[in-house]
C-alpha cells in the first residue's frame, strides 16, 4: 500500500506535487491521451519506468523520506514513457527500458550529487540525460529500431510558417502543450493534467495555464514552426519553468512572478536553441530546456524569496511540498 | 553619475580593466569600427546590452561592490554586440537583445555561483552561453533573421590556405586580432583598445600585443584558414587568455609568462577545435575558447603565484583589477 | 631511477594499477601491437607523452605522492598515443603532440580540482578532453594532416550487420577489446594486458575478460555494427568501468559486483550513443564511455561499499591500489 502511495506521489512529483491524488489524476491524463493515440504502450512504459526507478532506488538503500515523497519515480517514469514513443516495439527495447529506468535512479543519484553543492535540484535532468543517451544508441544498435526520431539534419533558419490562430486552435494548442510535459500532444489530458494540479495547488493550476498560453502566443508572435506550436511544443517545458519558479522554489509574489516571467520567456528561446542543437543528431530536446533555464534562474538565489515552500532533504534530494 | 561610471567600468572590465577611462575609449573604438563597417547598430545595441544588464543587476540586488566594479556590464554588453552583428534589424531583434541582455545578468550570477565553487570567475561564459542560445534560437523563428551567422555545414579539413605575408597584412590582421574581442574587424579600433589597456595596465597592453603576435604566426605556421587569420579571429580570445593567465589572475613574473605562453598557445588550439565543433550548427565561438583555456589554467592554481591582484569578492564575483 | 619508476607506474595507472611491472608489460602490450600495425610512431607518441607529461608536472609542483605513483602519467601517454593514431606523421604533429601532452597534465589538475568537491576522480578525461581538441583543431590546421579520422556524417540508423560468431573470432574480438584501452586493435596485445592486470590484481584481471565478455555479447546481441565489435571498439570502454566499479572504487563484493554489472551494461549503451553524437563532427569517443558511466555510477556514492582500496589524495587526485 505504501509501495502504491509513493509511486503515485512520484507520478505528481513530475510536476513537483507530492500528492498521491495528483499523480493518479497524472497516470489517467497518461492513459487517455496514449490509448486515443492508439499508443497504450507509452503508458505502460510510464508505469514500468516509474515501478523499476522506485525498486532501483529501495534496492540502492537510498534517502528514506525523498523515497516516500516520490523524488525517486518521476525521471525513471518519463524514461519509461519516451523509449516506446521513439522508439519500435519489441522485446529488446523492453529490456533497454528496463536498463534505462534503473539507470536513472543512479543519474538522479548522481545528478543529485552534483548539484546539491549549489542548492539546486536535478528536476528532470536525469530523465533527459538518461534517454537522449538511450536515443542516440538505438541509431548504432540495430535490434532497437528507430520509430519516430526525426531523422538528423543540418539546422536551415525556418521560412514562413502561419499558425491559424483561432481560439479552438489557440486553446487546444496551449492544452496540448500542458500535456506534452508526458509527451503527449492531447488536449484532453491537458485539462486533466491541469485539474490534478489544481487538486494539490491552484498556484501551480494557475501558472501552468499563464505559462502555456505566454509560451504559445510568443512562440507564434516569433514565427516558431506553426506544427510544433499546434502540438504543444513550446509550452511545455514553459510550464514547468513557471511552476518551479513562480510557486515551488519561490513563494509566489510579485517580484517573483516577474523574474518568473523572464525565466518563462527565455524557457521559449531555449526551447527554439535546443531545437537546432539537436537536429544532427536527431534527439527531441525532452524537458531539457525547462531544466537549464530553471538551474539558471534558480542558482542565482536572487532576494525575491520570502520562504521557499520546499525543504532541502539529504543527499540533495529536495523535497516537494507536501499536500 | 555613479551610473555612467559603473557602465563605464562595465565596458573596462571586457578586458578586466575597471577604470571608466578604458571603458570609454573602448566605447570609442567600437563606435569607429561600426561606423566604419556601416553597422552603427552593433555600437548601439552594445550600449543598449550595457545598460540593460547594469539595471538588471540593480533590479536583482546583487552586490554593491561588484556592480560598482563593472562586473555586471561586460558580459551583457558583448550579448548587445553580437545580435545585431548577426541578426538583421528590426523591432523583433531589438525586443530579443533586451531579453538575451538581462537574461545574461541571471546567467552572470549563476555560472558564478557554481565557478566560486572553485575559486574561479565566471569570466565572459554567460556572453557566450546566452548569446549561443540566442543564435541558435534564431533559425526556429522567423521573425528573428539571420543576416550573417555561417550557414551550418559538416566539418572538412581545409586544403592549402595562403595567407599574404606582408608586413602590413601581418600587422593589421593583429591589431584586428585585438579588436575582434569585442566582434569587430578593424585595425584602428584594434589600436584604440591597446591604448584603453595602456590607460589601466601598461602589463595588459604588452599581454595584448604579445598574444596577438604568437597567436597570429602561429595560427599562419599551422596552416589556419588566411580569412579568418586576416580578419583576426585567431587572435581574440589569445588576447583575453594571456591578459587573464598573465596580469590578471596571477602576477607577472618568469614562471607564471611561460606559463600563460602555454595557455595562449593552447587557446590557438581550442579556438581551431571550436570552429570543428561548432560548424554543423552554425555559430560562432564567441570568446568561448578563451573561456575554456582560462578556465584549464586557472583552476589547477599551480604554485606559480606570488600574490594574485584579484580580490575575491560576494558570490563569486571576483573583481578587476583597481585603476 | 625513481623517474623510471613513476613513468611505469603511469603507464599502469592507465588501469589503475599503481606497479611498475604493469606498467612495464603494458608498454610491452603498446609496443608488440603498434609494430604489428606498422605504426611504431604510435608506441614513441605514447612514451613521449609520458615523459613529456610527467616532466609538465614535476614543472607544476604537484602534490609529490600522486607524482609518485604515477597519477600524472596515464593521461598524457594516452594523448601521446592518440595524436600519431588519427593524425599524419610530420613535425608539426610532433610539435602538436608535446602540447597537447603538458597541456593533459593542465588539465588533469583543473579537472582533478573540480571532481574532487564530490569525492570522484578525474580518470581519463583530462586525455579525452585535450585530445578531442587536438583531433578537432587539425580540421582547420592545414599541417596538421588528417589521417585516420572517420569524415564527419549525419547520423543514420545502421541496418542488419551479422558478426561471424566462430569461437575464433568471438575469443580475438574479445581481447581486442581489452587492448583497444590503448587505442590497438590486436589480440595478443589484449593478452599480455590481461597479464599485466594479474600482476598487480586478479580482480582486475577477472574483471575485465568478465567486462569484455558481457560488453561483445551484449553488442552482438543488439546488433551493433559487426565491425566494430571485430575491432574490440564495444570492450574497452567496459572494461574500465568494470575494473573501476568493480574492484578499484569498492571492494569486489556480491551487492557491488551486481552495480557494476549495470555499469557495464550501460558503458555499452553510452558508447553506441556517443559513436552517433560524434558522428557529425568526425572524432571517436576514446574512453569517454567509460569515464561518463563510471562518474555516473561512482556519484551517488552508493551504500554498497564496505571500504574502499583507494585513498584520496590532495587535490582530488585519487591513488590507485598499492602494488
Amino acid at each position: 500500500m505504501r509501495f502504491v502511495d509513493l509511486n503515485l506521489r512520484g507520478a505528481g512529483q513530475v510536476m513537483f506535487m507530492n500528492n498521491p491524488v495528483t499523480g493518479l489524476l497524472i497516470l489517467a491524463a497518461i492513459c487517455w491521451g496514449t490509448i486515443r493515440a492508439d499508443m497504450p504502450q507509452v503508458a505502460i512504459g510510464a508505469v514500468v519506468g516509474l515501478v523499476v526507478g522506485t525498486l532501483a532506488a529501495m534496492a540502492l538503500h537510498v534517502h528514506r523520506d525523498s523515497l516516500r515523497q516520490g523524488m525517486f519515480g518521476f525521471s525513471p517514469l518519463l524514461t519509461g514513457a519516451a523509449v516506446p514513443t521513439f522508439l519500435d516495439h519489441s522485446a529488446w527495447m523492453w529490456a533497454y527500458l528496463v536498463i534505462g529506468a534503473a539507470t536513472t535512479t543512479v543519474v538522479t543519484l548522481a545528478v543529485s550529487k552534483v548539484f546539491t553543492t549549489w542548492g539546486v535540484p536535478a528536476l528532470t535532468f536525469p530523465f533527459v540525460l538518461t534517454s537522449w543517451l538511450l536515443m542516440l544508441g538505438a541509431y548504432q544498435l540495430h535490434k532497437i529500431r528507430i520509430s519516430t526520431l526525426a531523422a538528423p539534419m543540418l539546422p536551415q533558419a525556418i521560412g514562413t510558417t502561419s499558425f491559424d490562430v483561432s481560439l479552438t486552435n489557440l486553446i487546444t494548442a496551449m492544452l496540448r502543450g500542458v500535456s506534452q510535459v508526458f509527451l503527449i500532444g492531447d488536449w484532453v489530458s491537458g485539462l486533466i493534467i491541469l485539474l490534478a494540479l489544481a487538486v494539490n495547488s491552484r498556484w501551480a493550476a494557475a501558472l501552468a495555464v499563464a505559462a502555456t498560453v505566454i509560451a504559445t502566443l510568443l512562440a507564434i508572435a516569433l514565427g516558431a514552426p506553426a506544427t510544433s506550436i499546434d502540438a504543444g511544443l513550446y509550452g511545455f517545458s514553459a510550464v514547468l519553468t513557471a511552476i518551479a519558479l513562480g510557486c515551488v522554489f519561490n513563494n509566489p509574489h510579485s517580484r517573483g512572478l516577474l523574474y518568473a516571467l523572464l525565466g518563462t520567456v527565455f524557457t521559449v528561446v531555449i526551447q527554439a536553441a535546443l531545437n537546432t542543437a539537436l537536429s544532427p543528431i536527431g534527439i527531441p530536446t525532452f524537458t531539457a530546456p525547462f531544466v537549464f533555464a530553471t538551474w539558471l534562474f534558480l542558482l542565482p538565489k536572487a532576494d525575491l524569496v520570502p520562504t521557499p515552500h520546499h525543504q532541502p532533504i539529504a543527499d540533495g534530494i529536495v523535497a516537494g511540498h507536501e499536500a
